[in-house]
Parts: C-alpha cells; structure tokens; sequence
C-alpha cells in the first residue's frame, strides 16, 4: 500500500510542482515516447480514454526489462523473498479490513453549469494556499459557500455541489451465484500479500524474517490525473512485504531503505536526481513507525518513486480480525508466537519507466551534423541492445547482417534494420535508447570484420564476427 | 479473441467431459498445487472467492517461465513480431466494434426458490442430450415451460426464471468528467492490439506480414467455472495478432499452427497428450476462414488451451467504422494499399500452466523407500533449478552450501534448505519439479566434491564445487 493513501491519510505523494507557469515540461519526453514507439495515448484511434496509456513495442520491453531487473534483485537474488501473484478481484471483506471501503477517497465537487469535476480540497489550496489544511466535508462547503468560489473551467460562481466524498476504488458485480457481490479492482497490491501470509508460512518452509514480493495491476478511479503515466487509473506496482519480529523493524526499515537507493542507482539513475525525504510525525499513519519517500527529480518537479513504510503489525492484525482466523507466526527455534512487524517498499512501475526515460534523456546540438537526441539508457533496460545494419542491401551485406542477426538474437535484443541512410539508422537507435550498432559494409566481405558503434560516444571500432558474442556480453550483461 | 466466445457463436472450448462419474480428477493435481506452494484459492482466509486463485511462490516462478519461453520464442526470435502492452481498461467504443457489448453473452436462469444460477443451454443440454442445439431466449424459455424443469439444487419445479442473457465483460465506472463512463474489463487482450495497428505501423518501421504479440490479464464474468484454473473469472492470455497481405493468410495459418504446435513440445510436453482439432464449417463465426483448437488431453478430458484462427480483415475494418478513421497499410514496395488480413493465436496462460502440471505430474510407488510424487518439467520451465542442501548443519556444511548458493544464485534460480533428512529434502524438491539437487557433505570437506542427484533417475554423481556453473549451465538452460 503506499502508506500515504492509508485512509487516514490525504495524498502526499503529489510532486512539488514548479510555481512559474512554463509549457508543458514533459513535452519532448511524451513526444519522443509516442514517436518511438514507447508510449501511446490510451485507446487512441477512438479519441483516448483519459488517463490511460498503451505501452508499444519499446516500452513494452522497457517494462519488461525493469521488471525482470526488480526481480532478480528483490526474489532471485534474495534468500529471504519470495514471489507472489494474487489476484486483482478478492473478497469485498478485505477492503473492508484494509480500511479502504470506509476511507479511501477523495473529496469531490463537479460545477452544475460546465460539469467540471474537481478535488476540493486540491481547488481550495490553489485558490488559497494559507487556507487551512485538512478540512472536513462540512469545512469544505462552508468555505466555498462563503467564498463564492469561481470555477476555474468556465468561470460561473457558486455553482459548486456540496463536496462528496468519491471512493477511489472501482467496483463491479461478479454474477457468481443468485445474489451479485459487488466486488472491487485492487487499489493495490499488497492486500493480497497479506492474506497469502498463512498460506506462504504453511507451504513454503520460509522463517520470519522473510519478505513476499509481487508485481501487478492496480487500478484507482483518480479524479485528477496528471503528469503523463506520473499518476494513471490504471497501473502496475512492484510491492514487497517484509515481515520480521516485533523490535527488528527499525533495522530492517533501514535495511530496505538502503537496498532500495542502492537498485536505483545500479540500474543507471543519476544519484543527483534522487533524495530521500522521512515524513513529518503527523504526516504519518497511526499505525505506522515511519515513512520514507524516495523521490525523483522530474522535469515538473520532485515526485515520489518509491515509498518505504514501517507498518507495524496493524495489517495482519486487521485481516485476522475480519476473517475471524488467527494469524500469528510460530518461531519453532525460540517456541514462541507472534505477530510479525512489517516493513514494505512499494514501487510504482510506470512512474519508475517515466524517471528512467527523463533520466536517459538528453540533446546534443554541437560537434554532430544535426540535432541527436539519445536515450542514454544502462545497457540491461535498452529495449534494444544491438541495432544490425547493412550499409546496403545489395551484393550481398544484407545476408551477412541477417547471419549475424541469427547468431546474436538467442543471447540479445537485436534489431535488424536495411532502409534509410545509415546516419539515420543510427540517430534512430540513439533515440530508442540502443547502446551499440553493428553496420556490415564491403569490408566485411574482405575480412569478416564489422563496425560496432558506442551510443554516447559515438565512436566505432572494428571488430570481429566471431567475437561479437563475447564482446557485447561483457559490454551488455550487467 | 477466443474465436468461438465470438459473438455469433457459443462457446465451444468447455473440455469434453468424461461422461463416468468419477472422484474429481484433478483432486491430486489440486492438492499438490496447494501444498507446495503453487496455487492457493483465492482469498482463501476470508472462505474464498468464488473462481479466484492467487499463485504461490512456485506456482509464481513458474508462471514467469512460460511467459519468459513463449516471449523468446513468439517476440525475440522472431524478426517479424514485436510486443505491446495495452490496457485493460480501454474506451467502451472498442467493445461495442468488436460486437462484446451486444453478444458476448451467456443464456442465465435462476432458480427462485434456492437462488442458484445456471446457463439455460447447458441445463438444457444436460437434461436433454438430445434437444435441439442453439435454441433463441424464446425457444429455451418454451422448452423450460413445457418440461416443468426440477432445479438441479434444490428440486423444485417451476421455479425458474425466464432466460435472459447476461454479458460476460464486467462493467465499472470511470469519474473521468461530471458525466461517469460506463467502461468494461477487457475479455480478451486482442482488441488492444486491432486498435494499435496504426500507431504500431507510423511508429516502428514494422512491414506487412508481421505479428503484435502481447501478454496480460482479462476478465470474463463466467457463471459457470469448473475443473480449477482451467476457466476462471480472471486469467492471463498470451495473444498474437499476425498481419499479412490479403491471400496469404491461408499459408500463415498452417505456419502459426505448425509453429504452436512446435512451441508445446519444445517446452516438454507430451506429443500423445496433444491433438489438432480443426472446426467444422459450422462452428465458425460467419468472418473466419478457419480455426484450430490444440487440445491437451487433461485428466477430465480433452480441452483446449490454444486456439488458432484466420480473422480475415474483420476486425480492423470494425474499427475502422466504429472510430471512424481509416486502417489502411501502405506496401510502399508494391505501392498498394489494403487491410490486411489477421491470422491470431491465442494461447492461455494459466490452462496451459495447468497442462503443464498435468504432464509432468507422476507418482512411484516401486523402487523407493515410500511413495515419491514427481513433477517431471523441463529444467527451462521449473521454478527451482536447483535445491541446495547441506548434509549437517554444524560442522561448517551449512556455509559451504551457502557460499555454492551465492555462487550459483545469479545464473539459476535456486533454493536453500537446511532442515530435516536429507531423503526429505530430495523428495520435497521432486514434488517442485526440482531438476538437480546438491548436497555438501564431509567428504566436501575434504576434496571440494559434492553430489549432484538428477531428479528422474535419482542418480548421483560426485561434481567438483568448481565445475557447477558450466555442469548445470549445459544441462539447465534450454
């Protein structure tokens, strides 16, 4: 759960936006994003659907390349987690433990006159930054009775609803027997860790301290959704819940505090464009120990990447509450019994995907015949590792490329590309984020040699067919 | 789209049941899956929701290896397919297109008196083998009428409701604007790919013929779900959408088939447990040119896990109508325009995983000291390459298996274990589907030698700690 929509809790997690009003930040990333394939507007041929996206074929294996990198970091190469993959539809009554039936929402007004929905308390801090923070619904009306307020769409004055509090789960009917349940798509994924605890502990010979990690789908009926895939109604989460004996979890707090700064800088993020921020006391949870945001410096401002809670064990003892069965963890070495202490990183994929691009991003206007843009991407998350080209499709390189294609597809994500001038091809990949280019021109037929190309150096050297493989797996494998 | 959920048609792909009644066939596979970690039912804790798995440690890893194969094998190895990750939730506009708004329905009636549910055809079906097939609302609701049908549930008669039909998309609301959206989970990941054939074309240099493949969740809110996760409410779907030039969509079905087909194998499945099953006439929607089911004989009986059909341009002149905007490609070499024709396999993740169970699943009972039940995957599939064991934990065993583990962790995904016999250990890894296991014992201690026990044959060998990477490299990766 990122803690800071606990129910008790408003959003904190919204980025520190730049006051001056500038054009859109993010501009050339979501231009770039579309024209490469990474990222379309979702449902586009039909006028989008907003706020959602469709990732192409390059972000797709972006995607897949952070998530197998996460992974390998948080399961494979850990002795103390292990995977998980739990449903998107479980029981109402677990939302109704977790505390997001009753709070999970947000407070709403729509204007009668342009039909423009709003968060009030959102409209209120832009309208009045010293207004006082946290009102009720009760306060909220009050102050927009009183203020008259404009509606910043169409400019009517008070024609406000009252505010409302809207949830900010989606619901829907499963049809399973006579009577339909109204059900919910997950706001998050770590309910379903939660509830799997007992069933991890009796199966899979795992001791506390252990840690249960999942990537998955979430979704949240967000009313205002900005920034790109920043903050979208639908997305994927990498969440991990650590669970270890009560008194350990200030440690293990700081442990994962550290292993998470740690993976972000080993997959290539510049560690100037990173900072942990510890939340205030009272912005916290009441249950939880402590919080830690790990932001990322984005074009529109800082912005939360990965949350860091120490949650105590109020969620085990909430779901042992609910469903009426004891959860509590047997220490067969100490013979004692517990409810274990939780720690969880939550990480939000697409917003990782969006930092990494903003991170790699950048422009060279001088020393090149015209303006390249690169992706400078680490060589493990390129969605291509090696573009192939022959310098021409005839007499007989385009043949030799396809070879070498053939060889290197099993180890790497190669890319065979025979049209265009081979200055473009190569600008291509720059943007595409593809740290090396081999081209097959008519040495290649004297001496079996090819030019493999450096993306941000720009520099080629020749090399040998049979050593390619050799030579890119160390360039390559990380 | 699973060709025959089209709208026209109903379903075809419920496996062909034993007429014996037997004890549930799967009631092993079941067992097993559960208490090693594989799969759990879904909120399991709160008395579970109807027709919800949630997949364990195991059942995760494993699931992340098909993925992984069918990835390699339809996406990186083939030049002329490229992947895409669309939403599940997309503008309604997309369903009403491919015709899921008004037919993708089930015929439902309830039984008054019980509240059960049932699909009015297959009662219909079951009552009366030999009624008329494809009977219309009316017919099913005269046919209820005239044969006073008892409920199977509670035994009373009359009591049902008149038939109606119950779409199987889920529905929700999005609160995008002042006006909520009625929008629906996606039934199948294939529209998402139809409606990104004009970005995917403007943006990554694809040519006709070439593939879209994709991998994600859909729903379908199914009455009647049976035979554990061969159909359930929420389930994976790996779907390839293959593009090509009007009139060679013949010789690409029989490739795509025999390239499935292939697929199984390769991934170690029985070729006597598989068959092709190619529709009659009358079974295709009235747009397909053909459909082949490959069929996997499961314990309850012949039912399909893939499903091969030539589309025609059907779906992308839909959308074209519906959205208004045309989808044409453009063969600059020819310079020619036209639709192109689509030739889909659509493959799902979680029957084919339980396939897989299936075939690998054996039990012996000769030969050994007690009964040992075996899950015979290939090595590429297994969720643990290789279990670790230290004979004893003193005597510095156990940190000579932990430093073999740290060794081996970044290749393979590998296991610890250092408690009970050691005959336990192997027996534990054999139900995992564990190809290799290493145990450190005293004479470790004296010549770096550990043994390396095969699975299926039980034998062991003495290998050197040194010689472990590239021993288990060469028989490990596929």
């Amino acid at each position: 759960m990122k803690e800071e929509k606990a129910p008790e809790k408003k959003p904190q997690d919204k980025p520190k936006e730049n006051k001056k009003k500038v054009e859109d930040p993010l501009k050339d990333i979501v231009a770039l994003a579309k024209r490469r394939g990474f990222v379309y507007p979702g449902s586009d041929i039909y006028g989008g659907l907003a706020n959602t996206f469709d990732y192409g074929p390059y972000g797709t294996e972006l995607l897949r390349n952070i998530k197998d990198l996460w992974w390998r970091a948080f399961v494979r190469e850990r002795e103390d987690v292990v995977g998980l993959d739990s449903s998107i539809l479980l029981h109402p009554e677990v939302w109704k433990a977790s505390g997001h039936v009753d709070s999970f929402s947000d407070p709403l007004i729509d204007c009668k006159q342009c039909k423009s929905r709003f968060r009030a308390d959102q409209l209120v801090e832009q309208i009045a930054p010293d207004a006082p923070k946290g009102m009720s619904l009760d306060q909220l009306q009050e102050w927009f009775t009183k203020n008259q307020t404009q509606c910043p769409t169409c400019g009517s004055k008070g024609t406000f609803t009252p505010p409302r509090q809207f949830n900010l789960m989606f619901e829907t009917k499963t049809g399973a027997s006579g009577q339909d349940m109204t059900i919910y798509l997950r706001p998050e994924t770590a309910q379903g860790i939660f509830i799997n605890f007992k069933n991890i502990v009796d199966t899979c010979r795992v001791k506390v301290p252990f840690g249960v990690a999942q990537i998955g789908k979430s979704f949240r009926n967000e009313i205002v959704a900005r920034q790109f895939v920043f903050r979208t109604r639908e997305f994927e989460q990498m969440e991990m819940e650590f669970f270890c004996a009560p008194g350990t979890q200030a440690e293990w707090f700081e442990h994962w505090v550290q292993y998470c700064m740690d993976f972000l800088i080993r997959i290539g993020l510049k560690k100037e464009n990173l900072r942990v921020r510890r939340h205030e006391k009272d912005e916290l949870s009441f249950y939880s120990e402590g919080t830690v945001d790990i932001e990322y410096n984005f074009p529109f401002g800082w912005g939360e990447i990965w949350g860091i809670a120490s949650r105590t064990d109020y969620d085990l003892k909430r779901h042992a509450q609910f469903s009426g069965k004891p959860i509590e963890y047997h220490d067969s070495e100490k013979n004692e019994k517990f409810v274990p202490y939780v720690v969880e990183p939550a990480l939000g994929l697409n917003r990782l995907m969006l930092a990494i691009i903003c991170d790699a991003y950048y422009v060279e206007r001088e020393g090149t015949p015209e303006v390249r843009t690169v992706l400078g991407l680490a060589p493990g998350l390129a969605p291509v590792k090696v573009g192939i080209f022959p310098l021409m499709k005839k007499d007989g390189l385009a043949e030799i490329a396809r070879e070498i294609y053939k060889t290197l597809a099993p180890y790497f994500q190669v890319e065979y590309d025979q049209s265009g001038a081979i200055g473009r091809r190569y600008y291509r990949q720059d943007e595409l984020g593809t740290p090396f280019c081999i081209t097959v021109d008519y040495d290649t037929k004297e001496n079996n040699t090819v030019t493999l190309r450096e993306r941000d150096s720009t520099k080629q050297e020749r090399v040998k067919i049979e050593d390619l493989v050799k030579i890119l797996r160390d360039k390559v494998v990380s």
